[in-house]
């Protein structure tokens, strides 16, 4: 019999209410019956595609990232929508952000980004059999979208350029 | 001449200061002259250790995530104290965690987590040559550790029980 760690909520304060993600103070009680606070993010959840052409290239996103304060090079990726079904938002931010539709789609896996403080999911999909078009970026959206080679994406996590935390997941995903 | 995304900070307010993150509201100016804010998680970064021992099994560590509500399976980890080195965090963190020292130390690699709200850096190692003693946890630290063969966690991976973003990429950074 396993032991059980499980931490029981018996206050919830929100401490912040965003346009993007909400921020929580709880207090819990700990399995040595100890209370403790637990600050934490909440997040609706995002998708991230790697998508192939049939040469093998895949699909980058070069865009600011405020929190880090650079640019930096990704795969498509957007958060979910109230309600809305990840594949469907996979289909969505692909369309929005690079301008590509997809005639097949492939679940590659799903995980926590960053559990230790936050309850976002990530959706990561491989989509193929590509047709590619203009993208249609919000107004206040700035980015620039490029086919590169898998050999070149790979050789850009050896030299560290490539640094975002889904992009390297689709990529070391789909070699495994 | 590639083009300029920059978003320059106008006004900043803290909105939580916590044990472990704080929360900021900031306005930008966008490359097109608008304003914009920008809510974002501070965070000191983290390391995490994929620890290899001679048969090849890894350490794991299952504890509570109350963010997510439920029990990971996840490598040793931890967050970065103050001006603390990534190298000697790791070396710290897998004794407390795992009672581990180790006699090898390799640098995998180092990401953002989740770029697009926090700037969260994970640093990634692997340690070889393991001396396995006993954990020395927090008062109000409750895990479990175990040494689990790489077969045994890649089955995990593709059944889905393991979920956790920095045990992913250091499970597939690993096979690459």
């Amino acid at each position: 019999m396993p032991m059980d760690f499980t931490e029981r909520r018996i206050k919830s304060e929100m401490i912040y209410s965003g346009r993007m993600i909400n921020m929580w103070l709880d207090t819990v009680v700990l399995p040595n019956e100890r209370e403790a606070t637990r600050e934490w993010v909440e997040h609706p959840g995002a998708v991230a595609i790697v998508a192939l052409d049939d040469q093998e290239r895949v699909c980058m996103v070069r865009q600011y990232r405020y929190p880090v304060g650079q640019e930096l090079l990704e795969i498509p990726a957007g958060k979910l929508s109230p309600g809305e079904d990840p594949l469907d938002c996979a289909r969505r931010e692909l369309l929005e952000e690079a301008g590509i539709t997809a005639g097949h789609w492939e679940k590659m896996f799903s995980y926590y980004s960053t559990p230790g403080f936050c309850d976002e999911m990530l959706h990561l999909y491989l989509a193929r059999d590509l047709s590619i078009g203009d993208n249609q970026p919000d107004e206040d959206e700035f980015l620039e979208v490029c086919m590169m080679s898998l050999e070149e994406a790979r050789s850009k996590i050896r030299t560290g350029e490539i640094k975002d935390s889904k992009t390297l997941m689709g990529l070391l995903g789909l070699d495994r």
